[in-house]
């Protein structure tokens, strides 16, 4: 049914390299004997071709592609545009550029990784200022969208909704959500809550004018709770909403741990129920959700967690694959045209006194 | 050394009324015995005095006041400021604003709470706006103050200095911090990081003009971290970060629970931990935390959460003895005047280019 696809890696970004991203290609390709994914590897050809050695991949499915050249996980976007040329990371950017990969995974310098993808690939609409960072968020109900993460701090009520049609697309194609319900993020229920720009994009969504499921505004504690498929939300709120849970989950780990360490009962009651307790853990591990996409760019662009294993790699992997698979570019380009077309009719409608809400 | 304090509670508000508001004083006085501080009770005074038969308080230190009216939870703001006059909830207020009462703690409604105090007792700062609500956040280092947690949607640098001021003010009143350090709440710690407002408080704030223990940018991970003992957010912000944690923290309880209880081995194990995790169940116990202050008013107002428990209106009580008994308003009224000349000077300076910054 499907051509064979070919994803493009930064071997060198992350903080442990090649091991990682040949590990996490082999993770993957165990995971999911069926796929006929092909990779291009990017970076130092003798380390990566180690990996692949050690790993015992199959050669036909691994083209390595050398270079000696690295973007550092400190260096400046400024500098990473100016230097990064012929970079493990610019190169495997290139490969999708060219066609030769129909996306990239990097688990390298975020901000560079955005910079040079944004540099050669470009925004997918005039209005799109930076990609935006999806973060897939484990809830009682499943999988969770929440964008953006952190990449636009100030958002304009065009971004937010811009934001929706990406997680929207996202979502299906990533989670397997069929008609995903959106929310926006505020800090109450009603109209008048919130800021100008989420009030005036929470009028435009509920005027039906761009077919989504639009549920309306959302709380921080609706988020873990899966009241909604897709969260959206300006890249400043989102990035505090997201570490805060981080450390939220963290800190009640740290509690718990001093908990059933603390005395011989307990002690033994852990040991007792550590199956349970290794099988709940996993279900918050961020390797089990990692893989966040550059949404908004003329490419399939995939961030890996630096410090993620071999397996939370494999999952990036994973989520370029389906996104690659998937109609997702094609809906985003064609839903972001769209949008364009309801905002300057909502612009003419408001200048001559009827807007968007009174024609539903 | 001290005189007695008396303390002006409106016991219709909350889910639970009277029962939650007068159990909350016989626990108060339960815990702390020594406590010299008297009480002034607005609302149904038979369903008051029930009450105080009921826990066998003693009639000295309880002075009903009664009134049928009741602002209801539902009510709006604006509705509430022409209507509620006579209510339990506005005769509390004006208590304090006739001198009768050092503070005020309420478990009604808070927009109500926040519009009928800034009628009745004014902002202490011509520069303030509305009052800011502190949370006491429980950190694997004690507690940290976060502010603002809905009040202010928008802010501009100001009135984040504000937040520090007040915060730091409250951290050493309430939690007997000496010397607390601050944060500003960013998504990363890079001076370049962040919108504007955040950035130009950075600025003012590490100048070492308003003898402030200034830390720097914190992200939303260092909250539970502990990293420092106030931080300072937007309304908008903070709001959402709260319930993110709030959500989190029980979506971590219920996949626990769900572990726990999961095949004979975890049942037994859990049963056998019980203690302990009852014991780490106390320690994130949002009754334990109860009592939010409404910083900036000419007087101290305390929200206590509408379905506090006795425990935790106890606990709220506890913030408002706290507060009327040390030097916080004192030390804030003070330091916000010097602020609004820090301000000015730094105005000056920035219009005939020497910033504050290049003068330290």
């Amino acid at each position: 049914m499907s051509k064979t696809l070919v994803i493009s890696l930064d071997a060198m970004g992350g903080d442990h390299g090649p091991s990682v991203v040949v590990g996490g290609v082999a993770d993957y390709l165990k995971a999911h004997p069926d796929s006929d994914l092909r990779f291009l590897v990017h970076g130092d050809a003798a380390a990566i071709e180690a990996q692949v050695r050690a790993h015992r991949l199959p050669a036909d499915r691994i083209d390595v592609r050398h270079t000696d050249k690295v973007v550092a996980m400190d260096e400046k976007p400024a500098q990473a545009l100016r230097r990064g040329k012929g970079s493990s990371l610019w190169n495997a950017i290139e490969s999708v550029k060219s066609g030769e990969a129909a996306a990239i995974v990097s688990a390298g310098n975020t901000g560079a990784l955005m910079a040079i993808s944004k540099l050669q690939l470009r925004m997918a609409a005039p209005g799109l200022e930076r990609p935006a960072i999806v973060a897939s968020w484990p809830t009682l109900r499943g999988i969770t969208a929440v964008l953006d993460v952190g990449a636009n701090i100030d958002c304009d009520a065009a971004q937010l909704i811009e934001f929706a049609i990406m997680g929207e697309a996202f979502q299906t194609a990533v989670h397997g959500t069929k008609r995903p319900t959106i929310g926006l993020l505020n800090v109450g229920s009603e109209d008048m809550k919130g800021h100008e720009q989420v009030r005036e994009a929470h009028r435009l969504l509920r005027s039906g004018a761009f077919d989504l499921d639009y549920h309306g505004f959302v709380e921080g504690d609706d988020i873990a709770k899966g009241t909604v498929d897709v969260i959206v939300t300006d890249g400043f709120t989102g990035n505090v909403a997201l570490k805060t849970a981080e450390g939220t989950a963290r800190f009640i780990s740290a509690l718990l741990k001093e908990a059933l360490m603390s005395g011989l009962p307990s002690r033994f009651g852990a040991m007792m129920a550590l199956p349970a307790l290794k099988k709940m853990r996993n279900r918050i591990d961020p390797n089990a959700i990692n893989g966040g996409p550059l949404l908004g760019l003329n490419g399939i662009v995939v961030k890996s967690h630096g410090g993620a294993s071999a397996y939370g790699f494999g999952n990036a992997i994973r989520v370029a694959g389906d996104l690659a698979r998937s109609d997702y570019m094609t809906k985003v380009s064609a839903n972001l045209k769209r949008m364009t077309t309801v905002l300057e009719e909502d612009d003419a409608g408001s200048a001559s006194g009827t807007g968007v809400e009174t024609a539903q």
